[in-house]
């Protein structure tokens, strides 16, 4: 299949375009690099199957130029910084629902109409059932981020009704691995390289969170777009766990080999918008036969150890 | 209070404008006369206390200056017209998300903090749970009207959540009485005033739909801002019945003292993305003591007396 795929120079979106590329798919790579990573798509460059289109969402034209001869998008593009939606709350919904917009509207010019996109468990804002399951009661979104993932939700699922689209949903937990490139792990191993007798977490360090490992994340999308035959599918992408900030923080600490003071910022969230319980039911996409490979230890270990190779990245995001 | 009404010349927007002011109110009344009526707003121009902004919600310069001194905002502006959103799926985007995220802006920038928001049944797509509640299970958007006012819901719910805001959503069903201007009652009445022999539905005519009369509307959600004390507030508003298109189509034709051949469009849905049965559970409201004045058949029959007497308006919207 020739795919595109938006946001392909970042953490995710590289790593899938590796995975289509070993499978022997074209691949249309389309990244702004705003936060994309050029060295992330070094090795896909290498392959006569992969073309790079530097581009935005935000611009039509170039995304239906892109558009030719695609038969299946999945759209990764977006902003991801969760914590900081009220600095400006324009651009949860420019980035990640205009920018959902533009793109189906450059597939239906284009006559393309498979789309799998990366939403969000923060859609469902505090929840009141755990674990979550994909229909739980219709939430009250308390995040710029998760309003905007929803937003973008049904805009896809409005298309499959009206164009005869078909979508694929996948609402992530936090995503972990190599290429990460922001989040907890990030952050804490950068406070322990700048100053490894301290450390400060965001709120009480008694949020509980639910991880993925990028690897399981990527091996449950495509087998949910081989398999899944609605026309709309929706699924919860997590491990069949969870973790405290504190469990987390013990595991960094003792891979490290150091033991930090901790402080904690305060409050039962870690930022506005925050969830302090994230868990989501996942048995939609095991009932297909995915298991995760790693459980969030390991996934944490796996980032810690990547970050640990990767000194121009923590650099970089400074 | 000094109120802000967007949509202020259009049929809901009008009424609650001529209720406000009768309440003693200070009104500014939002429009940019789309589809809103300057005869709707004739009796509002006559009060000292009301003061009439031509703009758009898609111009925030504008929308900014309204806000000077505004303690209160009833957002009623918006893209109206459910049937026609695969025409131009930005339509609903630009003039119900990107419009209501200019008005949180504009409240945000002028430090007003109160909004109640006209949303509708539709986000419920077609809904699973009858008569469905304000936490039925998330939907599925069918939808680019429902899909464009759930996504400005969760703006407002995420502004709640980062400014202190405080918000007041109504889902609407179908809205009727006088000041109607478009929907089932406007097409067949203007259909029956052209050829009085035959009518034709859409759909099958099965499809089971709720209605409110617009003034029980309006006493709705003046008691929910009164009474309702969380920062975020979410009131389905309906009768507490439904009816078939065939039985609407048998009140009409009894009380024009037609009886036209009737033909159907055909298929259960009026259009794509129309729900064959909505009927939502409005005990919440009703748990503030809210009731209904008038039954479905009753707004019918005021629906149809007010457009007997407005034949300008069949005249102006063709």
């Amino acid at each position: 299949m020739r795919i595109l795929v938006t946001g392909a120079a970042g953490f995710i979106g590289s790593s899938l375009v590796d995975r289509l590329l070993a499978e022997g798919h074209e691949v249309v790579g389309f990244d702004n690099f705003s936060t994309g990573q050029p060295e992330f798509i070094e090795h896909a460059l290498t392959s006569s199957r992969f073309t790079l289109v530097r581009g935005d969402v935000l611009d039509p034209d170039v995304l239906t130029r892109a558009m030719e001869g695609i038969e299946f998008v999945f759209h990764l593009a977006a902003n991801a910084d969760v914590r900081f939606g009220p600095l400006d709350p324009r651009r949860d919904l420019k980035q990640n629902t205009i920018g959902t917009s533009n793109v189906l509207e450059a597939m239906r010019a284009g006559r393309v109409r498979r789309i799998a996109f990366a939403s969000t468990g923060s859609v469902y804002g505090e929840a009141e059932v755990f674990p979550t399951p994909e229909n739980a009661p219709l939430p009250v979104q308390t995040s710029f981020y998760g309003a905007s993932k929803l937003a973008a939700e049904g805009l896809i699922t409005a298309y499959a009704e009206a164009f005869d689209f078909q979508g694929y949903i996948f609402r992530f937990v936090s995503i972990l691995g190599e290429r990460y490139t922001h989040g907890h792990v990030f952050d804490f191993y950068r406070q322990l390289l700048d100053h490894p007798g301290t450390l400060t977490a965001l709120g009480d360090g008694k949020q509980r969170k639910s991880y993925l490992y990028v690897q399981d994340c990527i091996d449950a999308m495509l087998l949910a777009v081989e398999k899944a035959p609605q026309h709309v599918n929706i699924f919860n992408l997590g491990a069949d766990e969870y973790c405290a900030v504190n469990e987390s923080i013990g595991w960094i600490t003792e891979h490290l080999g150091l033991s930090p003071r901790v402080s904690y910022g305060g409050g039962e969230r870690g930022w506005v918008g925050d969830s302090p319980y994230i868990f989501l039911d996942c048995s939609r996409i095991r009932g297909l036969g995915w298991r995760p490979k790693l459980g969030i230890r390991e996934a944490i270990l796996s980032t810690l150890r990547f970050l640990q190779c990767s000194p121009w990245l923590l650099e970089r995001r400074r």
